[in-house]
C-alpha cells in the first residue's frame, strides 16, 4: 500500500481509482480458481455457496470481497489462487460441441488477419464459438464479428460461451451457409475454420474490402492445396501457408529441457489479401 | 458493383458507406506496393511524384484515386498491387535501431498477455518501437502502452515508427530504466524484451494489478532460467515458458513441402500472473 | 517363383541359394508376429506350442516351415504377418530396467560416432543394453563394444537382451565405473548415455585414438553445457550439439498431415573429436 | 605414453599394436585438415607438396609422420588439426553432380533399412554416390550395394567418390533403370532416392526377400502419397513415413540457444516391409 501511495502522484487521471475498485471480487464476478496449471476452475461467485474440488471445497464467501490475485484455502487446507479469467482461460473452459482451435493458432490467425479494435470480420464456422470469442475480444467495442454456422444445434452452445466470455454483444450469430452466400460486404477480414474452405473463396472475395485479409485454418495438406489454388484463381495475392509448432519448456535449474509430450500438429494457416 | 448493390439491402447502418470512401486512396495515404512477397514497399502518396523500383518507376498519380487492392503498372510494365498496410506490414518495414521481435512471437506475446482494447500495458525496452506499435494497435483507442527505454537515442526512431504506424497517441514513451522504477500501478500487463528481465520482476510485480500478466521474451536458456526463478520468488503463478517454431509451407500441386530455409530460433516466451 | 527363375541367370555366385534357405523359418528361429504397427510380438518358435494374443492364438506349427514375409491366421481368423526381427524391432521389445534410447537418437549417435564394421567402441552405461546391441550390430563381426555399467543388477538384463539380439559375442560387459577408469585404449569411439558425462571426458580422452569420436546423449541443457565445457578443456575439437525431432506423418489421400501426438523431446546429442 | 603403458596389460590381443601403427600418417593417407567447423579440407598427403588455404599454406611434410589428432601450423601461423576423415566427412566433401542426401536423413535411412555388415542392398539412383558410400560403409566387407543410375554421366563422378571413400569394392555400379528391371533377387533392402519411387515399387517387391525393407526418400508430399499407395497395393506392411528435423544448438554458458539458421526441410522418409 505504501508503494501505491508513493506512485499516486504520478497517476492522476490514469483511472487507477476505478482499477482499484475493479480489483475487488463482487458477487456475480467470474473467477478462475487456480491450484496448479492442470487444475483450474472458472466459476461465477454466489454468496453462501460451496465449490467442490478433489482437494476439498471452497467457501465462495471467502472469495467475494477478496481481490484478484488473492488466495483462499479449501476445507482441507489446499491453497487456491483467485485469478481473473482472460479470454484464453475462457477458451480452454468453453463447452465444446466441436474440436476448438488452439491458442497458438488463434494467435497467428489474429495476427495474419490484421484485425484490431473496430474491425468488421466474417467468420465460419462458429462451432463452439471459441475462435469467435477471441476475435470479438480484439474488435470490440466498435467492431463486429459475423459468425456463420450451418449446424443450428451448435449455435446455442456458442451463444452460451460468448455470453460467458462477455463478448456476445460484439458478435452476430448466423445460422447460414457461407458457401451459399455471405451477407456482409466491405469487411476487413474473412476467417475460415471449416472442412472445405476452397468452396468459400469466391464468396469471401465478394465480402472483403480491397486489400482485406482471408485466413483459413485446415488440418490437412490436401485442404491447403485446394484452398491455395482457389485463392490464386480468385484474385488474391500475398498468399502464404504456415504451421505453428509450439514447444513448451520445462524450466528448472539443473533439469531444463523441452517437455516430453508435445502436440505434433493441429493445422495449417493460410492467409492472403484481396486484389481487384 | 452489381454484387455490392445486391448486398446493400442487408447492410443498412453497417457503415458500408464510410467503408466505401475509405476504400479510395487519397493523397497522403500510406500504401503498400506489392510486386511479390519479397518485393514490397510502403510509401506515403504525394501528387506528381515518382517511386523508383528495380522494376521501373511508378507514377503516384496512378495510385491516388485508385482503390486499395487495385493495380498499377510501372514504367516498364510490371504490375504492382496497391495494398493497405497492416500493423504487421509496418513492423516489417520499421526503421531499426535494434533487432525487432518477429510476428510469430508478437502473436504469442499478445495472446499470453491477455490484453485487448482498453488495456493499460507497461513495456520495456522500446527499441525500435515495433512491439510497442503492435501492443498499441490492440489496446487502442481507450488503452495505453507505457514504453520504457534507457537508450535515449532509440526513442526518436521509435517515435517516428509509431507515428508512421498511426498509433503514437496510444503510447507514452519514457526515457527511464524499468530496473530502477516503474511509475505506473495497477496495469494489466508488463511486457519485457530486454537483456536482464529477472532484474525487472520485482518492479513488474509492484506495477501489475492482481492476476495481471507478465510476459518476457529472451533468446537464451540462461535468461529464461533466471527469470523463472525470479517469478517464483516474487509471488507469480501460472508460470510457463514456450517457444514458437514457425514453419512456412511451399504449396504447389505436385511439389508441396515445407520451405527449405527456416528461422531456427528467435527466443523463448515466459509468462506468469501476479498473486498476493 | 517364375520371376525368381528368370533372375537366376544373373545371380550366379551371389549367395541366393543360401538366402533361399534362410528365407524359411526353422524351429528355434525368432519371428516378429505383426498384426498392425501397434500390435507386434517377437517370439522364438517351438513346435506344438501356441502363442496367445488378444486376437486369438497362433499355432506355431503354422509358422515353422513358412517363410519370412508369409502370413498366418489366428484361431479366430485374424491375419498376422511373420516378419524377421531387425535390430530395431528387438530394441523396441527389449526388457527394460531403464529408459532406453530412441531409434531416432541411436541413428544419429551411430552416424556421429563414425563407427562401422571392425570398430572398437567403449559405451557407458549399459542400462538395458539396447544401445549396446545396436552398436554391436554395426561393428560386428570383427569389432567390439566394451560396455560399462556400475549397477551390477542391470547387467543380467542387458546380457539377456544382447543374447536375444544375437550380438552378445561382439560385446564385453563390464561392471565398472567409467568415471574411475576406462581399461581400453586406442578405441575408435566412446559413447555416453549417463547422468554426468562431463566427469567421463578425461577418461574418454585417454581411451580414444587420435581423431576418435566421443558422442554423448543427455536429456537436459545443463548436462550439455557442462559436457561441452569439459570437451573444450580436454582437447576435443569439432564439438557440436544437435537435437533430432522426429515427425511422423499420417499419409492418406485427402487426409495427409503430421501425426497429432509427438515425442516433444528425448535428449541432446553432443559429439566431438580427440586432438593431441 | 605412460598412461598407454599402464593400460597395456589389459589389452593383449586387442589389436592395439596395429592401431598404434595406423595412428601415424603415411604418405598417400587421406587427412581432414580442420581449422574450425566451417573450414575443413580433405587431402591426400604427398611429400614435398604445399596445401594452400586462406590462412596460409601447409607443408605436407609436417603432416606426414604426425599422428591423427595432431596439429600443424600454416605458413602464417594458423593452427590446423589433422583428423582422420570419417565416411560422413567424405560425404560432405563429395564431388556433386546432384543434390546429396543429408547425414540426418542417411542416419534414418540406414536405421529403417535394418542393414548391417553382410547385407545385400539395391539402391537407386546413384547420383553422386554419397548415400551409396555410406550404405557400403555399413555392409562391408561381406555385403554389397547394387547401385542403379540411368544417367551414365553421373556414374563416373560416383565411381571417383566411392574410390576416395575407400568403399568401391563393396559397390556394383549399374547404368540401368530400376523402373524397367532390378537384376538382383532376395536382397535385404531396396533404398530409393529418385523422382518417381512409386514406379519402382513393383520391381522392389520382386527383388526383396520376404520381410525385407524398402526405404524411400522424397522431398514432396505428393511423392509420398503416391509411394504409400503403391506400397499398400503391392503387399508391403509396416508402412511409416517420418521427417527428421535436426536442430543444432549453440552451447555457451550464459548464451545457450538453438542456432538461428536451420534447414527447414529436406525430405520425407517412407519405409515398409515385404510380405507374401
Amino acid at each position: 500500500m505504501i508503494e501505491l501511495e508513493k506512485k499516486s502522484a504520478f497517476m492522476k487521471g490514469t483511472g487507477v481509482g476505478k482499477a482499484m475498485d475493479e480489483a475487488i471480487i463482487h458477487e456475480g464476478s467470474d473467477v478462475l480458481l487456480f491450484l496448479d496449471r492442470r487444475r483450474t476452475y472458472i466459476i461465477k461467485t454466489k454468496k453462501r455457496e460451496k465449490f467442490h474440488t478433489h482437494k476439498g471445497f471452497i467457501q465462495i464467501d471467502d472469495v467475494i470481497g477478496n481481490r484478484y490475485g488473492g488466495r483462499v484455502l479449501s476445507s482441507i487446507g489446499f491453497e487456491f489462487v483467485i485469478l481473473k479469467p482472460t479470454i484464453y482461460d475462457y477458451l480452454k473452459k468453453a463447452r465444446r460441441s466441436t474440436q476448438i482451435v488452439y491458442s497458438k493458432d488463434i494467435a497467428l490467425i489474429v495476427t495474419y488477419s490484421g484485425i484490431g479494435p473496430g474491425s468488421r470480420v466474417v467468420e465460419a464456422g462458429t462451432g463452439s464459438g471459441a475462435l469467435t470469442g477471441v476475435l470479438a475480444h480484439y474488435v470490440k467495442p466498435s467492431g463486429k464479428v459475423y459468425s456463420y454456422e450451418i449446424r443450428g444445434e451448435f449455435l446455442e452452445t456458442a451463444r452460451k460461451n460468448l455470453k460467458r466470455f462477455g463478448v456476445l454483444n460484439f458478435v452476430e450469430l448466423k445460422n447460414a451457409d457461407v458457401i451459399l452466400d455471405i451477407f456482409e460486404a466491405e469487411v476487413d477480414a474473412v476467417i475460415l475454420d471449416l472442412a472445405t474452405p476452397w468452396l468459400v473463396v469466391p464468396n469471401a472475395y465478394e465480402a472483403l474490402k480491397g486489400s482485406g485479409c482471408i485466413v483459413s485454418f485446415s488440418p490437412t495438406i490436401e485442404q491447403v492445396v485446394k484452398t491455395v489454388k482457389a485463392l490464386v484463381e480468385n484474385g488474391f495475392v500475398d498468399i502464404e501457408t504456415t504451421e505453428s509448432i509450439l514447444r513448451k519448456m520445462k524450466i528448472k535449474e539443473g533439469a531444463t529441457r523441452p517437455e516430453t509430450l508435445m502436440r505434433g500438429h493441429t493445422g495449417y494457416i493460410t492467409h492472403a489479401r484481396k486484389t481487384y
